[in-house]
């Protein structure tokens, strides 16, 4: 069948697939400085953000991707005091960072920051914690953020960046992970959404080369269903230089203090796991 | 965007979305006894095979389901010597299961004939094990051949069925599943695929009842990305009288005489994990 224009399309050109969405009515899209943001009310989704077209995020399903991109490396860091969140401007990965004791002070910074705003009017449950003392919110280049900042000043770096082409493209770079290391404190790691283990190999494979090339000798891939993004099936990729990542503390999920949806330890330590095509085509 | 008509598209109407796959041109369409079949030659996923307007499975990514649908379920019985596979009329499960050197008979039931017919042609990478002298095909009413199967003669069943509608809709119930645990010899295990675990949870859930009500007294079910089915996450369900489920024969797998693109021990045992909205859903 074709579907009239009563759906959103996301074409992923790369797959020759695309994914749709019911849309009961476009509720806003402007232009920024850096892309065109659109927000949508869906059928059965509840509130869709397209940046340029492409799905960011859904009020149903965004917990896969945010609660997969935070729990995993917030617990394999023995003490992740200091977090920073490239991108991220939904602030849904603010939200989950947030719920670890531990984490003394997260800074968010988002190039554009009406991804931010129209979150606080559309996604409001996300943003909840905005007001959280720990957190701080500036809207500038992370890639220019992360040259420019100190030695050894954080536990933690979250790159929650969009696809590898415009502006997150330099995050995908040898140069940011080389920042990324110096920046980081001894025993610190960085995470980073990396596209679809499926469908995206070659992306996983370059970034993972980029990261060792920068000095970081651990990589480790995070595997997690995300069912409106390409191929239904996502990934976020660690590095370290000296910690362990296929270690966490295991003990602090099973008693952690605060509710997920999707992530437990069991999820955790399944996410870790690679199966035979991807182990192969990534060793 | 709108899809022109190079696209085909399937809606998934519970949730609201649909997905399509780009294809160079139709290569067959039949109206048979039960169903209208069709195959397409998609521009990145291969081959593909529809029934009554839904994927049933492409080249590119079949191997997930087909893999997840066999191997679990067969490593986790001791010694799976009879096999009762109901529909799987492709026969990518019974490639799967013929590569299990102690399985001794599979019997395969399907009530298409033109379902294994078109396998051969457009998937036969599907159909190599075929002439396997343990391989027997069946072209019938796989209810009813349950209902007339003498007791204790399959140690696993694999019921590798469209979904709960249409002809498949009677694999989904209580008096289907007291045949199967009937014909099933002690220490036997069924599984059987069941939908997505996002969007299909009450599907999920009373099969587990129903299994239940049936005198299944274990259930354990399988979680596993599947790209071109609704929401790009998938399960099987597996249910046993005695056998548990959350163990398998971990050593075997790992030291296992045949190669897998997905599946291997870290895996079977990363897709019995629940994720925490799931566990809570189905308690």
């Amino acid at each position: 069948m074709i579907l009239d224009d009563t759906w959103f399309t996301e074409v992923c050109e790369d797959a020759g697939s695309a994914f749709s969405l019911k849309i009961n009515s476009k509720l806003h899209e402007e232009k920024t400085d850096y892309q065109t943001i659109a927000i949508y009310d869906t059928q059965q989704y509840g509130k869709l953000m397209t940046i340029d077209g492409l799905v960011m995020l859904t009020s149903r399903d965004n917990f896969l991707y945010h609660e997969m991109l935070s729990h995993p490396v917030l617990f394999t860091h023995d003490t992740p005091g200091d977090v920073l969140i490239v991108g991220g401007g939904d602030c849904g990965t603010m939200l989950e960072v947030l719920k670890h004791e531990n984490v003394k002070k997260v800074q968010q910074v988002e190039i554009d920051e009406q991804v931010t705003r129209l979150s606080e009017k559309y996604f409001p449950e996300l943003c909840v914690s905005n007001n959280d003392p720990r957190a701080a919110f500036f809207f500038e280049d992370a890639i220019k953020w992360v040259r420019d900042a100190a030695d050894n000043c954080y536990d933690v770096i979250i790159v929650d960046s969009t696809d590898p082409i415009g502006p997150a493209e330099g995050l995908f770079s040898k140069p940011f992970y080389q920042d990324c290391l110096r920046v980081l404190r001894p025993g610190g790691i960085v995470v980073q959404q990396s596209e679809s283990p499926l469908i995206h190999g070659d992306i996983i494979k370059s970034m993972v080369v980029a990261m060792r090339e920068a000095g970081f000798t651990n990589t480790q891939s995070v595997l997690f269903p995300q069912s409106v993004y390409p191929s239904g099936w996502w990934s976020a990729t660690m590095a370290s230089a000296e910690a362990p990542l296929t270690q966490f503390r295991e003990g602090d999920v099973r008693n952690k203090p605060f509710s997920t949806r999707y992530y437990n330890s069991d999820i955790h330590r399944a996410a870790l796991s690679y199966p035979e095509f991807f182990a192969e085509y990534i060793k």
